[in-house]
């Protein structure tokens, strides 16, 4: 499928075509999950998880057979302002360990059993530096939402959306004081790793691009303070919207990506759970302010996915537990 | 290995000796953690917990490969008084649900590569009610502690210990209250599924066993308010304290046990992490008692081990990063 978008607002009615979860399914897992060989309740979130993936798979035993995972690189002419702890060759350098199999993602994609692709988004041409244009054209972004939205396997059972971007905490934070308001230094945190001197700079960075830009419209703000990644992120969780398909978030810069959407439709995101909160400062911040509990909270900041990609293993043990275990009926237990 | 103690004072003598973990292991896993492809401390928690498991396990590259889930199962007298939400037959009903794989346990145990092993404890012979007399005699506890502690496999890299047995959250307050003091009413919660009343009634339970026998001495508690399958796993925890074999907790019952050899000797719990912390309401209290910090928070309170087996999915993303990621010489990335 190519993506059947060419303009922001074809690809902002295309996601304004909101499908429910399948209802049927739903109560059928619900009705499941009452007769499973435990007490009611008793096995926590783990029973909403599955009761939710029902709904979102159409079927009343969900399954996570074929869980994708696909990490988006691109590069930032915001690191210009010196805003990151790491120089921007590490995007392109870390986009080589990815296919090498040497990062934490592939090792968290191969133990639970999630395919895993990479796509780098011309690298070599940074998006331009959002304190003095917009990061990127029209063109650029709906590219960049288009390559995410193909890179989705209509086939797979969950998604989850990784990145790599030096500099990349920077547009994240933009992004997310843009759509959500308050104060730059609400939204900025230490990304991999810089100092005080550092973390003021970052949010003078972030306020300078707000004043500049000056834009409340979701899709405006992810065309002029995001990046390739992050709208290649948009992009894929738009199409798995389309298809249905459940969606674990990542950390603060997946969060923010998708944030977008969840501003431009309401409703967007409803397919989407949050796999964990991450110890980037700010996107505790964010996960309340879109209603979204966190499965995990393990202090992760990597990116990548990483965080999102160990919470599939909560997901599977959801998945597992209400499809595989048998009823009281079945196991001739007394039903209390 | 038959379990080399056949009274109390020979299980402590035995829990005594304390072997340290192998610091030369830790201290490798620490050097080779921060040369791995990812900003330093980026992995949060998982960093800490694959550098423990090294230390453990004795290699710096630590293992999940052989991960064991032992159930015990067994009956309480003290349901007699009306502390539990289910009938007693529950017990047995459920431990043929175990052995035909029907069981919340069997589904993790296999989501995520752990062998499961079931013992089921003279079930057709409950403990006394420990209101009127103490639950076990010194035999009887020391069959059970020898029951975990031989079925432990010593070639095991990981270990979970659960429980099945209608009544034993009773049995588990009454040990928690009898080794950290405070109310009986601080240590009970709703089990299975009980109403206020039965609440009330699990906390004057606890008191009365509590009031008549009336001993700090840990085996002791253990011996007079636990049951069998405590005993057992406390027996289990005690091996894999031998063996150095890394134990993650699970809900209540299981950190009840725990908590025995903690307060008969202290260090016993150190090859010890917690799992997860479940919804009955004195677990949080019972890990805060014993510095134990857990890694998930999902509302789960159904024993069996399902909380710690679902943690296992945590460890085994925690060492898949450690033992797998490429240095940043190896896969030649600029380390910022």
């Amino acid at each position: 499928m190519t993506a059947p978008f060419h303009t922001l607002p074809e690809f902002r009615a295309i996601l304004a075509c909101l499908s429910a979860p399948d209802s049927g399914a739903q109560a059928a897992a619900m009705a499941r999950n009452g007769q499973l060989t435990k007490p009611p309740g008793a096995l926590g979130r783990l029973e909403d998880v599955a009761i939710w993936f029902a709904g979102w798979q159409g079927t009343d035993r969900p399954h996570l057979d074929r869980p994708q995972v696909i990490i988006f690189a691109g590069n930032h002419g915001v690191v210009a302002q010196g805003i990151s702890a790491f120089p921007a060759e590490v995007t392109v350098q870390m986009g080589a360990n990815f296919r090498a199999g040497g990062a934490a993602i592939n090792q968290l994609s191969r133990a639970f059993g999630a395919s895993m692709s990479v796509h780098e988004l011309d690298l070599d041409r940074p998006t331009a530096d959002f304190t003095k244009a917009p990061a990127m054209t029209e063109a650029e972004v709906v590219q960049a939402l288009a390559t995410g939205w193909n890179a989705v396997d209509p086939k797979a059972d969950a998604l989850v959306v990784g990145e790599m971007g030096i500099g990349n905490t920077t547009a994240a934070a933009a992004i997310a004081c843009a759509l959500f308001g308050g104060e730059a230094a609400d939204w900025v945190g230490r990304g991999t790793g810089i100092d005080d001197a550092g973390l003021a700079r970052k949010a003078q960075v972030v306020a300078a691009g707000i004043a500049l830009h000056a834009t409340s419209d979701p899709l405006e703000v992810l065309r002029c303070l995001g990046g390739r990644e992050l709208a290649a992120m948009a992009g894929a969780i738009a199409r798995a919207r389309l298809e249905r398909i459940p969606v674990v978030l990542d950390g603060f810069i997946c969060t923010a990506s998708a944030a977008v959407l969840e501003r431009a439709v309401p409703g967007a995101l409803d397919p989407c759970i949050a796999g964990h909160v991450s110890a980037e400062a700010a996107h505790g911040r964010l996960l309340a302010a879109l209603g979204k509990e966190p499965l995990l909270s393990l202090g992760l900041r990597l990116g990548e996915g990483s965080g999102a990609a160990l919470a599939l293993a909560v997901v599977k043990g959801a998945l597992a537990c209400h499809s595989g275990m048998s009823t009281f009926a079945e196991a001739g237990v007394s039903a209390g």
